[in-house]
C-alpha cells in the first residue's frame, strides 16, 4: 500500500514513522529539497502543475495532504482519471475557502461567530455597526497562522484588499470577534466508507496568533457537545482523513466553530505520544480506507508545547544535554528544518496526571531547549 | 548528530521513526539492498571489511549495531582511529563470545547455570554424567535464535562440531539444562559516562527456539534481584546502549542468566507502544552519551506477539482490514521483509490491565492477521 503525500513540511515528516511501523510506502511530493519530510520524498516539484501531480499520483494507491494548497482543479482533475484523493476535493474546498466553509456550515445549521459576506467597504461598515464596531476580516483563500487575517474597527484597514478584491475571488468574509473563554480543538478521523473516531476535545493556547500550547483533554468544556459539532461537519463535508475543527468557547458554554484543516493538526500532535493511535497513523488508514485505531489517552491528560525558533541561528539539539537531563519525561520533536524566528521547529509532550504541573514543566522544558 | 548503524534489519528499521522524532540523523550499514531498515540505508557493504566500515565511520558522530556479528578486530581498528563505537568492542566481545561471557560473568560471582569449556568428546561425557545426562551444547560465536545450539545426552551428537573444533574457536560451552519455571528477560541501557536505566522485568515465550510472546512486565519474578543482576553485568562489562539479559527463572525463583545481547532486543519491542521511552529512542540517546529517558510503562501491563512468516507468501497487509476491525486496540508493526516460514515478519502490542485479556486478544490478532 503506497500513499502518495503532497507537502514536505513537518506533517508529512510526522506520517513517516507511522508509515514505517505498518509497513506502508510513503512517497512525499515535496515543494523544494531537505524539506523537513526529506526522508521520505519521492519527488520534488511545483503541486499547483496538474501534469507534475498526474506523474507523482502514477505511482501510489492515495494522494492526500501536508497542506491544503493544492488547487482543486488540479485534484479534480486527478479524481476523474481515478486517482482516489483523501479527503476529495468536494470537501477540501471547504478547508480551502473560509468563504464557503461558512455558507456550507450555516446551511447544515451548526453555531459559528456572526459573519457576512463583503463586496465593497459598505458591507464592512455595516458589519461592524451591528457587531460592536471591531470584528474580523479575512481574505477567504490562503491564510493561516495569523496570515490573510486583520482585526479591523474601520473599513479602511483592508482598503488594499478591496483593491485588489478580484484576485482574492470577489469577496472577503468577516466574522464577529468572539469574546471567548477559551479555544478548543476537536481532532476527528473519517474513512470514505464512512467509520468516525474523535480524540477528545482539547483546549488550545495562541499566542501572536500561533498555537503555543496545547492541554489534552480540554479541562473545562462540554465534550459530547464539542464532539458532536466535529461529527457533524465530518458527514456533512464528507471529509475522509483526519480533520481539525477549531472552536471557540464563550464564557456561557457556547461552542462556536472558527476554522477547518482537513489533515493532521498541530492540536493533536499530543496523540503521537499520549494516544494509542495517533493523528498520524490514523490518518493513514483512514485515507487507505483500513479501519480506525482506538484514540484513548494513555494517560489522565497531556501538554504540548510548540518549539517556534528564537532566532536564525536556534539549534535545539545544542541543548538536548540539559533538556533531557532536567526532563527525563520529556518527549522531544524536532522537525529538521531550518531555524527562523517564530517558525515552527518542533513540540514537546509531557503526559501524566496533573495538568498543572505539566504546563509547568513543559513550558520550562521549552524554555531550555529554546537556550531562552 | 549523525548516528550509524551497521546491519539492515528490523532493530535498525525500529531505530528510524525515533531519530525522526529527535531529529536526528540515522545512516544504516545494510547487507544488502532492500533490507528492512532499506529507508535509511545509506551504505551497502560488507561489514567485516574493514576499509569499508572506514568509509562509513567518517560521515557519523557514533557507530552502533543492529546485530553483534562484526568483528570485534575491524571495531578495534577504527576505536584506534578515534571513532565512537557504542557499545565498545571491549565490551561486544561478550556478546559475540558465550564462553568469554561465562568466563566474565562468572569471575563477576553473578548466578548463572553450570558451564563448562570443552575441548574433546571427553570434556562433554564428563560434563553430562555431572548434569544429569543431559545438557547443552553451544558454538561459543554465531548461534542465534536456536541455531548452534544443541540438547544432547551423548557427545556423538556434536561430533561434527569437535572434527571442525578449531574453525569455532577451538573450544565449545557445555550448559546445564536448566529446569525453568519461566524466562525472565531485563532491557536496560547505559550510556558512555555511566546513566543507567531498566524497563520492568518481562516474561519470555519461546516456541522452537523463537521468542514468540513478551509479557510485561513479567507476572512473576523479584523484578529488584532481576534488575541488581542487568546492572552488574552493565557495569561489569562497561556495557553502553540498550543490552538485553536473558534469564531462567527457577522453580525455586533463582535467576540464573542465559544470554545477553548488546543492542535493541525482541523482548523489548512492547515499549515502542507500552513505555515512556521506548529501546529504540533510548538506544540513540544512550549511544550519544545523551540523557536517558523514563522507562516507566504507560500502561498497567502489555503483551507482544511476533508475527512469523507462515509460509513463503504470506503478505500480512491482506489481513489488514480483518485485523484492524476486529483489534482497534492493536499495535501492529511489519518489517517490510520477504517472507518466509518462520522469519520474523513482524509484531502486535497490546496494552491494558488485564494480561490475561492481553494476551488471548493479541494471539487472536496474530492468527488472524497471518491468515492462520
Amino acid at each position: 500500500m503506497r500513499v502518495g503525500v503532497i507537502g514536505g513540511g513537518q506533517l508529512a515528516r510526522m506520517m513517516v514513522p507511522e508509515a514505517i511501523a505498518l509497513g506502508l510506502e510513503l512517497k512525499v511530493f515535496a515543494e523544494a529539497e531537505s524539506m523537513s519530510a526529506s526522508l521520505a520524498t519521492a519527488n520534488v516539484g511545483d503541486y499547483t502543475n496538474a501534469e507534475e501531480l498526474g506523474w507523482f499520483a502514477d505511482g501510489v494507491d492515495v494522494i492526500t495532504f501536508d497542506h491544503e494548497h493544492v488547487p482543486v482543479d488540479a485534484l479534480e482533475q486527478l479524481e476523474r482519471t481515478g486517482v482516489s484523493v483523501q479527503p476529495p476535493s468536494e470537501a477540501l474546498i471547504f478547508a480551502q475557502n473560509k468563504l464557503l466553509m461558512r455558507k456550507k456550515l450555516s446551511e447544515a445549521g451548526l453555531p459559528m461567530p456572526n459573519w457576512k459576506e463583503l463586496f465593497s467597504a459598505e458591507d464592512l461598515d455595516g458589519f461592524l455597526a451591528e457587531n460592536g464596531g471591531k470584528v474580523i476580516v479575512k481574505t477567504p483563500i490562503g491564510g493561516y497562522d495569523g496570515k490573510g487575517v486583520r482585526v479591523v474597527t474601520e473599513s479602511d484597514q483592508v482598503s488594499d484588499w478591496f483593491e485588489n478584491i478580484s484576485s482574492l475571488g470577489g469577496s472577503l468574509l468577516a466574522e464577529e470577534l468572539v469574546a471567548f473563554k477559551s479555544e478548543i480543538a476537536v481532532l476527528s478521523a473519517r474513512r470514505p466508507s464512512g467509520e468516525w473516531r474523535a480524540w477528545p476535545a482539547v483546549e488550545t493556547i495562541q499566542k501572536n496568533g500561533v498555537c503555543s500550547q496545547v492541554l489534552a483533554p480540554a479541562p473545562e468544556v462540554d465534550q459530547q457537545k464539542a464532539l458532536e459539532i466535529a461529527r457533524t461537519i465530518s458527514e456533512a463535508l464528507r471529509v475522509t482523513g483526519v480533520m481539525a475543527v477549531e472552536m471557540f468557547q464563550t464564557p456561557k458554554g457556547e461552542l462556536l466553530i472558527n476554522e477547518l484543516a482537513m489533515r493532521p493538526h498541530n492540536s493533536g500532535h499530543f496523540t503521537i505520544d499520549a494516544s494509542l493511535t495517533s493523528q498520524f497513523e490514523q490518518h493513514l488508514r483512514a485515507v487507505l480506507d483500513l479501519p480506525l485505531g482506538l484514540t484513548d489517552m494513555t494517560s489522565d491528560c497531556a501538554v504540548m508545547v510548540n518549539l517556534l525558533g528564537v532566532e536564525s541561528n536556534t539549534d535545539f539539539l545544542e541543548n538536548y544535554q540539559a533538556t533531557m537531563h532536567r526532563f527525563p519525561e520529556a518527549k522531544i520533536h524536532t522537525y529538521g528544518k531550518q531555524p527562523r524566528l517564530g517558525r515552527k521547529m518542533g513540540h514537546i509532550t509531557m503526559s501524566g496526571d496533573n495538568l498543572e504541573t505539566l504546563k509547568s514543566r513543559a513550558l520550562l522544558a521549552a524554555a531550555v531547549i529554546s537556550g531562552s
